[in-house]
This record gives C-alpha cells, sequence and structure tokens, in this order.
C-alpha cells in the first residue's frame, strides 16, 4: 500500500512523520496527474498547492477549523486528504465534483465556483464565533492573486481587517500568473521584497515563475494589462495588506512544506486576523504542466501523460471560434469596435482579436462589474464595447448591465459564452439565468444565434445597436449543424411550416437558440402522425417579433422550448406577449427547471430535463390532441370557427 | 440682479473674479437651503461640495472633460453652475431631477445613484480617449469616502492605476462622515497626515469634522463600525493610494476654494492619473445641518428654514417602523439572529435592533455584495442573518443571492425597503426589480405583506426558514390601513369571495402586497356591477401555494396585480403555473411597465401606469364581458359546461 491509500482524513496526515511528506507530496501529485488525463480536470491549480494542501491539514483542525477555497479550482489535493481517492468518474453523472462539494465532505463549505468570494465567508464566518462565544476555532481562506482583483476580496478586506481579534487566516496563494505589463515594475516590487523575512528563497521562485509568463510583443503586453491585476499587490504585500491593517507573514516558499507549516502555525496562533503570503507555481511537478505557455494545464482535458498532449477528440468547430472570427472581421471594418474581457481573454475567444488589435482591447480582471461599467464609459465617449464573458458570470453584473449601461441607453454589447446546460462544471457555472433576469432590463436587446451561420449575423445586427444594450447568448462546444429557414415570419426564421404538408395548424413551436434544431426535430415526429407544426426561430429573444402574435393565433397550441431555466425566460416572455394581446390560445413553455443541477455530462441533462425531441414530441402530442380541434384562444378566431 | 442669476454656464463663471467667488458661493448656498427647505432633497451633501463644485468648473472644460458625480447626491452645486436655477419642483414631474440627468444638460453624464460607479465611467472614458487619440480632454471623477468601501471602486482604481498616461483625476470628496470604531486609531492615522504637504489647514477641518460624529456609548461603537470604512484609508492616503501607483495630492481644505483650484489645475496638468483628496463638512453654511446629529440633512424632506425642523406632516407608522420594532422582538426571542446593513443603518430601521444587541449587527460598508455572502457565512456558522437593504440595492448582490445563499441553502433572510414604486428619486431607486429576478433563485422564498400585521407575521416566518434564503418586500412610506382575511385558500388569505354575492366566479384577483388593497378596490367596484369577483392575497409569492390552481379553474378569468416590473414577475409565475397544471383560464397581469421610469410621485406613477381601481376594473370588466359566459379554460372543466 502506498502512503496515500493510507491518508482517509486530515487525523492520519497529522500523525505521518515529516520525513514521508514529500513522498506523500510527490504520490499526489502522481495521482492527480494520472486521473485528470483521462478525466480532465483543474490539474494545474491544483498541482501548485500540494504542500500548502497538506500543510493546512496539519495545522488545522479541519472541520472545526474551516478551510474555504476561493474558486474551488485548487481542491483536488484537499479532496484527496479528506478521504476522496476515487477520481475515476470526476465531473461526472455520480462521480466527484470537480469542486468542493458540502454533499461529498465535511471538510468542504463553498461550491460555488465564483470568484472572489471566500473572504466574505470568512468574515462572516468569523463573526459568528465571535458572536457566538466560540474563541477556539480559527477560519482559513484560500485565495488566489487572480481573485484578490475581484472587488468582493477587497470589500472583505475592509471588513476584515476592523477588528483585530477574530481568529481568521487568509492565505494568498500567488502563483504569479500574470500577462500584466505592471510587471514591468517587478524590480520596484521585487525590491520592496527585500525588507521582508524569508524573501531570499522566496525571490528566486518568485523570479522564475514570473519571468516565464509569455512574451507575445510589447503591443501586446500593452494591451493585456491586468490578466491578474491581483499581483502587484501581493508583490508587496507589506505596503499594501499592512495599510490595511491586517498582520502580513511572507513571503514564503509555498513547496516548501516545513515553511509553509511554520507560518500556518504562527498564523493561527496570532489570535486575529492574518495574511499568509505563499508563492507557489502552478502546474508544479509535471513537466508539461510547468512548460505550458498559454495556463500551465489550467484546465485541460484527457491527455497523454508522457506528451501532455491533448487526446485526439472530433475536429470541430467551437462557437467560441465563430465570436472570435467574427470579432477579427469586425474590428477590421470598424475602428471603434473594442474587446472588454474580466481575466478570460483565451477562454472567451478574444485572444485573437487582441493579436489583431492589440491597442483595442482591455482585460479588467476579475472585475465583471467594472468591465460592464467601464464599457458603459467607453461607449457614451466614441466606442462600442464587446464584453465577452461566459454566461454565469454576467450575473455578477446584473445591476451594472441595468443600471449604467441600459439606463444610460448605450450601445455595449455582451457576447455570452458557455450558455445554457454546461454540465460537468455542475450548478455555478451553467448558464441557464442570463434569459431571465436580462429579460427585465428595460431597452436591452437579446439575441441566441442557432448555428454559426446566425452567429456571425446576430453579432452584427448587435453591435449595429448603438442606443441600448445588446446580448448575443451561444452554448459551449462545437456549433451545431447549420439549419436554413425555409421563410420569414416577420423579422423571425420560419423553419417549418404545418400547411406545408396539408397538416392543420396545430402546434407551432418557438425554438430559441439550438433548442430550435430540437424543435425541427419534434416537428417532423409529429407530423409523421399527422400533426401539423410550425417551427420559428425568433433570433431575437428580446425584443419578441410583434409578428408572432397573429402567427399564434391561428394555431391551436404554442410550445416554446429554450435551453435555459424555464423560469421568466423566453417561453414567459412569449406567454405574456400573447396574453397582452388578448390572444389566449394555449401555451408550453419547456427549459431547464428551476433548480440547481448536479454535475453531469450536458447530453444527459437535457435527458434528464425532458428536453428532448422523443420526450417533447410525446407531451406536445397530448396537449394537441386536448386542444387541436379547439382553435385559437383568440376571441375572434374562436367565434368564426364556432 | 445677485452675482448667482448671472451664471448661466462654466464660461460665465470662469470670467468671474477671484474675489466674488465667496460671495457666489454664499448665494448658491442660500439658494440650496431655500429651496430644499419647500422641496426637500439632498442638501448636506450638496452644501458640502459648493466650493469644490466651483472650482472644478473653472480649471476643467465641461463638457469636454466629463465631470462625473458618484452617486449624485452632491451635485446641485454643479446644477446651479451649469444653468439650472429652477428648483422649485425638484424631484416632482416635470421638475429637475435630484440627481444628474443627461435629458437636463450636456454636463450631466451619469444618472445612476447606485455607489460606487463613477471610477469604472472615469476609466472606460479615459481608454476611449486614448484609442481614439484623443489626448487633450480630462476626465473627472468625483467621488465619496463611503463610495470607495464599494468593491467596483477597488476594481476601477485597479484599473486605473496600471497605465501612467491616460488624463484622469479623481476627487475624493472627504467629509468625514462615519460611525466607525477605527476612529479609535484615528490618531494614528492624523499623525501620518503630517508628512503630507497642506496638512496644516486640512488638519484643524478633518479634527473639527471627525470628532463630531456622535458617542452613542463605546458598545454601540463596537457594533456600528464602518458605515464608511474608506475612511481610514482615505485619511492615510500617502500609502494607501500610492501603493496603487496613484500619484496622489492632498489634503486640501475642500471649502478653501483657491487651494482647491490649484490642486485641481496641478492635477489637470500632470497628464496622468492623479487622486486629489479633498477633506469637506456635509451640510456646510447652513447651522441646522452642520450641527444635525444623525445624518447632516443628508435628504430632508420639507424643513423650517431658521430652525431646521422637519415641516409637520401626518403622523403615520412606517414600513420602516415596523421592521424596526419586529426585529427587537425577534432579537429578543433569538439570539441567534443578528443584523447586516451596507452603510444604511438608520435608513432600514436596523439602528433601533443595533441600540437594543449593539453586537449582533453589523454595518459592512457600501458593500452589497459582502453583506450577502457573509451572511451566507455567518448562516453556515450558526446564526441567522437579516440582512436590511433597499430593493433597489439587492440587483448589486444577485450573483451572490444565488450563488452563496440559495446554492448553498442557507437561512439568510433579506429584508427589501423602498420596494415597488418609490417614485421622486427616479429611474434607479424604484425598487421594481426584485420580484422578477429572485423568481429564478431556487429554493429562495419571497414574501409581500400587504399590511402591518402580515409584515409582523411574515417576517417571523422568513427567519423561521433555515434550509434556503427568505426576503421580505415592502414599500416606502405609510403601512397601509390593516386589511383582514375572511378566510383562508390552501394557505392564501382570501379577501373577498365572489360567491359571496351571489355573483358568479367571473374573476379571480391576485393582489400582490400593498396591491391587495387596489384589488379589493376593484373587487368591490366590479361587484357593484354584478360580476363576481375573488381576492386573494397570496402572502408568499414564491413558491405559490398550488391550491391556487383549483381556484383559478373556477373562475372565468384570473387576473394578477403587483408593483414591480411586470416582466417575470408574479403576474408570469401565476401563469406559468396555470400553464403547467394545464388550466388555461386566461390570464391577465397588471404591475409597472418594463422600461426606466421618470421621477414623480408615487400616486401620480401608479396612476400613468394604470394600476388605479378604476382603470384596473375597466379593463377588466371588458375582459371579463368577453370570457365570463365560456368558463374556465381546464378542458374538463370547460367541457362539463359545455
Amino acid at each position: 500500500m502506498t502512503l496515500f491509500e493510507s491518508i482517509h482524513n486530515p487525523e492520519a496526515l497529522k500523525k505521518l512523520p515529516a520525513d514521508q511528506l514529500p513522498v506523500l507530496a510527490r504520490e499526489i501529485r502522481d495521482f492527480l496527474v494520472d486521473s485528470c488525463s483521462q478525466t480532465g480536470g483543474h490539474l494545474g491549480p491544483s498541482l501548485g498547492v500540494v504542500e500548502l494542501s497538506i500543510a493546512l491539514h496539519r495545522v488545522f483542525d479541519s472541520p472545526k477549523d474551516p478551510i474555504l477555497f476561493d474558486t474551488g479550482h485548487q481542491a483536488y489535493a484537499h479532496k484527496v486528504l479528506t478521504g476522496r481517492h476515487d477520481f475515476s468518474d470526476l465531473k461526472s453523472e455520480g462521480g466527484l465534483s470537480g469542486y468542493p462539494s458540502r454533499a461529498e465532505s465535511e471538510h468542504d463549505f463553498i461550491e460555488n465556483s465564483h470568484a472572489s468570494t471566500s473572504l466574505s465567508y470568512a468574515d462572516g464566518m468569523a463573526k459568528a464565533n465571535e458572536v457566538q462565544g466560540r474563541t477556539d476555532p480559527t477560519v482559513v481562506a484560500v485565495i488566489g492573486d487572480g481573485a484578490l482583483t475581484g472587488g468582493m476580496a477587497w470589500e472583505a478586506l475592509n471588513n476584515i481587517a476592523e477588528k483585530r481579534n477574530r481568529r481568521l487566516v487568509i492565505v494568498v496563494n500567488d502563483n504569479g500568473r500574470s500577462y500584466s505589463p505592471t510587471m514591468g515594475g517587478l524590480a520596484d516590487h521585487l525590491s520592496s521584497l527585500r525588507m521582508t523575512p524569508g524573501y531570499e528563497q522566496a525571490l528566486d521562485l518568485a523570479k522564475n515563475t514570473l519571468n516565464r509568463t509569455p512574451v507575445v510583443g510589447q503591443p501586446l503586453y500593452e494591451a493585456l494589462h491586468g490578466l491578474k491585476k491581483g499581483l502587484k499587490d501581493t508583490i508587496q504585500p507589506q505596503m499594501m495588506f499592512e495599510d490595511l491593517g491586517l498582520k502580513y507573514l511572507g513571503p514564503i516558499d509555498g513547496h516548501d512544506e516545513p515553511a509553509v507549516e511554520k507560518a500556518l502555525r504562527r498564523a493561527r496562533d496570532f489570535g486575529g486576523p492574518v495574511i499568509v503570503h505563499v508563492i507557489t507555481q502552478k502546474g508544479k511537478g509535471y513537466a508539461p504542466a510547468e512548460n505550458h505557455d498559454e495556463d500551465q494545464f489550467h484546465a485541460p482535458g484527457p491527455f497523454d501523460i508522457d506528451t501532455g498532449e491533448a487526446k485526439p477528440g472530433p475536429k470541430v468547430e467551437k462557437w467560441t471560434s465563430v465570436f472570435a472570427d467574427t470579432m477579427v472581421e469586425l474590428g477590421r471594418e470598424r475602428e471603434d469596435i473594442v474587446g472588454i474581457t474580466a481575466a478570460m481573454l483565451h477562454p472567451t475567444g478574444l485572444n485573437k482579436f487582441a493579436d489583431a488589435y492589440p491597442d483595442r482591447v482591455f482585460d479588467v480582471g476579475i472585475a465583471e462589474q467594472h468591465a460592464a461599467t467601464a464599457a458603459t464609459g467607453m461607449a457614451m465617449n466614441g466606442l462600442h464595447p464587446v464584453v465577452a464573458v461566459y454566461a454565469t458570470f454576467l450575473n455578477r453584473c446584473f445591476d451594472q448591465v441595468l443600471m449604467d449601461a441600459a439606463l444610460h441607453r448605450q450601445g455595449v454589447t455582451f457576447c455570452l459564452d458557455r450558455a445554457g446546460v454546461t454540465g460537468n462544471d455542475g450548478a455555478s457555472h451553467n448558464g441557464m439565468w442570463d434569459m431571465s433576469i436580462l429579460q427585465v432590463v428595460p431597452g436591452l436587446r437579446l439575441a441566441a444565434p442557432r448555428d454559426a451561420v446566425r452567429m456571425r449575423a446576430l453579432l452584427r445586427e448587435a453591435v449595429a445597436v448603438e442606443d441600448a444594450p445588446t446580448v448575443v447568448r451561444y452554448p459551449k462546444g462545437a456549433v451545431a449543424e447549420e439549419l436554413p429557414e425555409i421563410g420569414k415570419v416577420g423579422r423571425m426564421d420560419l423553419l417549418r411550416r404545418a400547411t406545408d404538408g396539408g397538416h392543420g395548424k396545430d402546434l407551432l413551436i418557438v425554438g430559441v437558440g439550438t433548442m430550435a434544431q430540437v424543435a425541427c426535430e419534434v416537428a417532423d415526429r409529429m407530423a409523421d402522425q399527422g400533426i401539423g407544426v410550425t417551427v420559428i426561430d425568433p433570433r431575437w429573444v428580446k425584443p419578441l417579433d410583434e409578428a408572432l402574435v397573429a402567427e399564434a393565433a391561428e394555431h391551436s397550441v404554442v410550445a416554446v422550448v429554450e435551453d435555459n431555466g424555464r423560469t421568466g425566460a423566453v417561453g414567459d416572455a412569449v406567454a405574456r406577449l400573447l396574453r397582452d394581446h388578448e390572444v389566449d390560445v394555449p401555451v408550453r413553455t419547456f427549459g431547464i427547471e428551476q433548480e440547481f443541477l448536479d454535475h453531469a455530462k450536458r447530453d444527459r441533462i437535457l435527458q434528464q430535463q425532458g428536453l428532448t425531441p422523443q420526450e417533447l414530441s410525446r407531451k406536445l402530442t397530448e396537449t394537441v390532441s386536448r386542444y387541436g380541434e379547439r382553435g385559437g384562444r383568440h376571441p375572434e378566431l374562436a367565434d368564426e370557427k364556432a
């Protein structure tokens, strides 16, 4: 039995002799590399904190001392040390979650993968200890230098700093990943480090880590400032953190386990809030990750262990690429178009635009709120900004979309990648909220392309709007097969026509985005049973084209199918539009039940949600059979038939 | 003609000899005090920045150099100097907006009254100047010390600091208003000020300003820490701001106009981002405001000029008081209940709880995101936090309510004051979003009390829920008259019963919150015309009680009336519930049209929106006459009747 297999909880780890810890660390790394090579996962971040995770669990008494991982990308070693040794179905149905999970372990607290929240949880937990007179537990938060750029982290630091007797340890996991041009001032920052105990060993590591940031040419540097802007603060910690009134320890070499343990013990025994600044290397211990230029294996898919090469998959065009290429075209045609990202230049595909127009892209750090409002300022001042963001993270700047971009009627385009069910990353990554909450934003226009042709067209239409924010939302993964329209209804695309086959107008399906394809499959199945089904893709789902009203009134039943939470989304909007026009045809709305989804593959979730052609046509056939002969519910139309 | 009347634009101001500026400042103050004594308004903040506003418009060239006011409470002098001299209908229909307004003046840019956004606008505008090769304009942002506690401000500072050649001046309007216990360290902070040029005149002012903070006893101090936590940072500026890499000028006595002008000229000519730290006194120049203990006339209603006493109005119980008193009761009964506010202790009524339980209230600064997530941490650790916040500001922590409180199924109660139409403060203050966006949050429960009795009961029910976030929302102003139920439908309150008068079941009205009263008036009017109307108050509008389904199926038409944007709110939820149960009775939904509302009195807006008993009964009578004889749309029921 390996050492690794004998550790099922932190108690066992605490009993391990110190000289065996390097062996354990190596075994954990081997295990993680081996597992992730098969399943994919957040390997790079987790490899960087193996020693840190060991030290945390030796020094603190989890779960009495809660250890809170910000964003949760770095929790695999923690999972292993708290007894979770079966990574074979990582992120698949029934397998381990890719993030901490309260259902999995009493040692896990935060499931939310949105960044910069851990210090707020920690502040709340420490205050709760105080109110309840518990003086023993220490609350521990582990936060990356990138997450420190989020405004929430500053709000929390401001609160944590105000009272000196709450037992709270903030571990800044500074892995030095940065595309920031502020690195030009690195020498200055490092010189201030020399005043800090422990700088010697950290200095070399920091230099090594930071100098590996790829040099893509000075103009790009200028443009790509601030992927993780927290860096410049964490590197001169004795100033920034102590100005805030926080006790500071560091910098510590995060791969020197005894040094980390020592610092954590000092921090724990201090009795008040302390920052422990730990310098780590993302991807540590696995050469292909350490040497990876772009993201040090942040979250690879399955790969070959020896080479680190991704396992060959089907060669497909992805939605992100369609966005990326279209942006480059648009940038060539219009000099006023600029790109904005919140620390996701590559994942959103905005890097192609940055390569082409380095002076016209802005990475604002993990700061969606600032992204939306700075974009509004740009629009007020003559530019047309395109904010590229994952759909789930748009929630973080809802107020800014509403009260900044929309209230001031500015032409800002938000492109929401990973909209709809994403699946494997669990509840907090699914982009199932945007088509609901954005409905309430006055003036905002929202498009959901069904294929690459529509994606290019709708993005063009979006950036042409100068007096309101626009949104284009599209899913993760491969673009859907092209689905041509057979006609127009108003400005909407007609995809199937009930009368074409000689059937009656039994059912109108509004297919939103990629669900248009599913809607057509439903129509074809139902047509085979002699039911007349019309399918429309509205393209712009907000505002809805009023031509939909007359079309709906001619059908016996209307259905809406969308890849979003059902509540308040396009289905509700269609039903409201018809009601407001006194067209009371029965409506049925299909989407994701309004609940947090367990991690599983996208197809599996759509199946669970009944969003398959089989299940939809079964249900709709039943509804049509109930209503098919009774005609539309518009009173005049009904009277005519009667 | 007074000097004041001769100034219609910044050009005229620039031509004024310097020795006349004190006269102008005095005239502006007299004018503002006189106007606000009649109309009410944000007097205190505006009195504090009269000299600053004069200096800004003499140094900069607005609108070429945009001057951006954060939150907009302090813009009255700016309005006067840019030609707006008629304050007689301030905040009323047709009169001046209480905030900057793009429709009013080319000198106004930001209408959003939500805090901490100005630096993001400024960063965007400065970047836009850079992209377009404009090197001349300077972007100016004026932000209070309180607004600096918001995370967005930090996100923006982080971005602004990264590039040194964008022309951007940040004026920190430090009016020293703070309840913070960090003031215990004030001597330390002030000592560091002595290293700064210009400290001498600022020092006395700062001491005078800061020492006036009311002493309510040390325990309260301990509890009320951090109403404006930015203070401790702005008071040792040479550390915090310069650590961020920003050029710093100050502190400057904000009432010494020549000194402010001089600093602003230096800042303007620097050619890169500069912070100008100006110390001002809120309420300056009007003794009743200067000496006001609680908020220095932050936003009084009409008052007597000589005494500053509020003009006598009707003595009424307000929703805020019902909340305040109930919280004190609940705090006595349950030690685990704690209160959280984002810098709004008095406005939300949480001050009574703070007086009673000083160790159980937390003011986190203008930091709604932190408030929601810290509350979640507290709930995880054994407390039941009640977050008291204005409804419009809940939008700022939507992601935290969803991904922190709800995803982790924690018992956190959010109490939303100023829900629905607030009116006079304009588009960004109306609380018309919460009942829509919160619909999408899985597990969350939302209550809308119709009167004080229901408010007390629902708040009790809310804090009894420990496995999900709960929300209680209630309007601004006087509580509605008590409206007793006449029975129950499931767990909902029955207020009128169609059959009581012997009429048929023509119409079911779901009256939400205070709209229940309106619904009853509609019912009574329609009953007089022989139409049978049932009225239900669901109390909990999320989740809806399924007893509503059978009740709806018995009526010919269902209507929902609510004081919220119509899109995605309770009306849509009722319609969806019925559809999902295959009850296709016609539904009509009434609420606020989904648009930004101009400022006007609440009653006037409700009238414009058709939310009066007259207009609603007119419309509904028409609908009922169309559908009344055709019965419910549940197929089986319809068949029965046929």
